[in-house]
């Protein structure tokens, strides 16, 4: 039963944010809480509205059964063809997979044996580095090879150009067999990925209609991949299903979403928490946090309020692994600027354990070890690190998750995006644009000489070659 | 010549930080950097006087011509013996050589066939997740592998038990055989590792007295597993050392580590900049960044000066890999407030490089790509986002190799070394020491039942259960 997402598996636990547990300069006092209830409820209705009226479509999703039907399907008919699947996409394109391969599959998935696979090797190439494209290349023959290309605007350079690329190598080797080896998942109408998939007969996908990168996790755009890679993408959307039901409640006290949103919002601009560190107690999970990183500075980080006021708005999401970080990071955590919130996640049941055998007993340093389990030694170091960061007066909550399996991780994305959501409503901002990113990308076209930039291009190379250069 | 390390082949550029480029609040005025040059000059005759004392050995370590003889000795007589190098490690045990590996061998090191590998298949296991345990034993037999284990103090909990569970691993498949599977580098004297490596007469190397983890990777931790996995480990030596001389001025102008010091303290004390993303437009310096996120936030994140007063310092150290997070983190770092500073790695010449071909060029979108190169469009897009920060007003500034090579890297890694150092002086802590690690560690003994920590334990218990729980 647990992979239909019993969203209650699920908990968030806040109470070392509260004054009682870390001081009333850096924790929140009930008066804060209860006094954003109000503003909570009424934008949950807007939310509601919002919905309803069709301009939140990601919400939408854990009850697409075409997509995840449409997924799995596609996945069945090819998936034993192929040694490699390759994703070539960037943002939001690849942080949702990565996501999911790293929280379902085996941490060595690429290592196992064919027989011992659920699935191809996977590769997300989210970069264009020459060095990585080469890489790549060397270690993946393209004709066992299926290329997920993900690009919502059809026009992503980085994306683009791999499909370049990869367009060059495959007629090379195979002739005429690209379409045999590219899916193509993109917007429904337009943009130059789905004119390609149009005149070469490639499989496509749609990128829905008014679901952003960051959003899309659950759409095609994550589903596909997943499905590829043997991930029960059914059990994902059963779970973010199960937990849009807990979310309907537009009371704080009973939404984990809507607390997670109040608690950041309240730390950050009533106690200086600019800092959301997400603090990963589970090797399964590390790669949420970096999908959440994209998630939390996109749609918070803005200039300007929906009202058009200037504001520099936007927590720096902080992604962090226990025990990992415990030797590199907790230092500065409890010694300091308090500047900092952290959410740990956390999994009751690890899907495995390990016992530590009782060698080496004559060294007092492995006497308190022996015998025990590798999960007991895990949890006693992240209630340890738990208890120092309250001590210390730094505010924390948890995530915990059951099991680490595909009902919670659909539940703990989805959770995750309505927090968001409400988060940008707290704040004031559009959760969907990115306005920031256009300057740098128009400078890149510009710096490439595309066709249209040559205006900008002219004041670019001013601009880099005009100023006085401290260098040594 | 290259890979003897000239250490002019790294350059830091700094242009980007000044106010007549970013605009007074946010950037730094001459008289700022002027007025600090008189306390580095200071600063630098201690560190001087500190080295020839004895007090800082790290600083030496490039000259030890016998770790690098013995490190590239014993790598030489047992690397042909082993399918798999497992390094077991944590914070500056492990970050060092996974940064070393991640810019020195392929980007698919361990998918290569054994005669394209340079080396062993290399595992740096730097947590203790069960599922992460587990899913190495699945993967690796240790019949064909050596464990490398590496602890200062010879009684790493994490480590530690790692260890006990590779012991009875290995006694169970061999027999006594485990003599031949360990090796050990630890304090030369003391610790449970330096017992254990005594009573079964393992090859073992020292972590040499005095040198932190966090400064350690050009000791034999960084050096043993990095020639086992077939790096050139004279060649990582000539660069540090090449930079050693480099840094022997103490003239800011003329030094890049007191350089990259000053800057980074005056832009977080004067200008708020609270956090340091440093931005790898490297795939091959990506896990610089995170080496870096140890040695800057343990460092220099203190609660109290060297003459005992409160301050609660450090800079939040980010890593961020380009072009990666232009579609994950650069709305936030452009539109979002004005706390960061940001340091790009930069590489002048791509090991290799891979040409865009002419396809889908009845596309706008692939026109302006057709025929250029990525190692072209990846240094469009980091000039493009070198801009649209300055445009901004967010200092930035550069650090670039002209390859990514033996040399360079050890450069690197050793000016970043003595940055830190003195980035310690400026704000007047104990750059060696790590005390607010303790109460959690404590804690976690505690909670596991370890001898001695009975009273903690119950105190624990207390603190855990005692709050009023709030979760949802």
């Amino acid at each position: 039963m647990s992979n239909t997402g019993s969203s209650e598996e699920i908990r968030y636990d806040y109470t070392n944010v509260m004054a009682d547990r870390v001081g009333e300069r850096d924790g929140l006092s009930e008066a804060e809480l209860e006094g954003l209830a109000e503003a909570v409820r009424g934008y949950h209705d807007e939310i509601t509205a919002e919905r309803r009226s069709g301009e939140l479509p990601f919400m939408d999703l854990p009850q697409r059964r075409d997509y995840v039907e449409g997924a799995a399907g596609f996945a069945a008919s090819v998936r034993e063809r192929f040694e490699n699947v390759v994703l070539l996409g960037i943002g939001g394109s690849a942080l949702g997979m990565t996501a999911l391969q790293s929280a379902l599959n085996h941490p060595f998935h690429n290592l196992l044996d064919g027989e011992q696979r659920r699935g191809p090797r996977l590769f997300v190439v989210d970069n264009i580095d020459p060095v990585l494209i080469q890489g790549l290349l060397d270690v993946v023959e393209v004709g066992q090879t299926l290329f997920v290309v993900v690009t919502k605007s059809g026009q992503t350079a980085e994306t683009i150009s791999q499909l370049m690329l990869l367009t060059g190598v495959l007629k090379e080797r195979l002739g005429n067999g690209m379409r045999e080896h590219v899916v193509a998942i993109t917007n429904p109408e337009r943009g130059a990925l789905r004119s390609i998939a149009k005149a070469e007969g490639l499989v496509s996908f749609e990128v829905p209609e008014g679901v952003g990168g960051r959003f899309s996790v659950l759409s095609p755009v994550g589903l596909v991949p997943a499905a590829l890679a043997g991930i029960d993408v059914e059990g994902l959307l059963a779970g973010a299903s199960a937990m849009d039901k807990r979310l309907q409640t537009g009371e704080m006290t009973g939404n984990p979403a809507y607390a997670g949103a109040a608690v950041h919002y309240l730390l950050d601009v009533k106690h200086g928490k600019s800092v959301a560190v997400m603090l990963s107690y589970s090797h399964q999970l590390r790669d949420v946090a970096d999908w959440f990183r994209q998630l939390w500075a996109e749609s918070l980080g803005k200039s300007r309020t929906l009202s058009g006021d200037e504001v520099h708005v936007g927590q720096t999401p902080v992604k962090a692994v226990g025990v990992t970080d415990q030797h590199s990071q907790v230092q500065l955590y409890v010694e300091g600027p308090s500047d900092k919130m952290f959410t740990f996640l956390a999994v009751e049941e690890p899907g495995v354990d390990v016992e530590i055998p009782g060698e080496h007993l004559e060294e007092e340093a492995c006497v308190y070890l022996g015998g025990r389990r590798f999960g007991e030694l895990f949890r006693a170091e992240r209630e340890g690190t738990e208890i120092a960061l309250t001590e210390a007066c730094r505010p924390n909550a948890t995530i915990s998750l059951a099991q680490v399996e595909p009902g919670t991780v659909g539940g703990l994305l989805y959770l995750l995006e309505v927090q968001t959501v409400m988060a940008a409503k707290l704040y004031g901002v559009n959760a969907f644009d990115q306005p920031g990113v256009e300057a740098g990308k128009v400078a890149s076209y510009a710096l490439m000489g595309r066709s249209g930039y040559e205006a900008e291009r002219v004041e670019m190379e001013r601009k880099l070659k005009g100023a006085k250069r401290r260098s040594v």
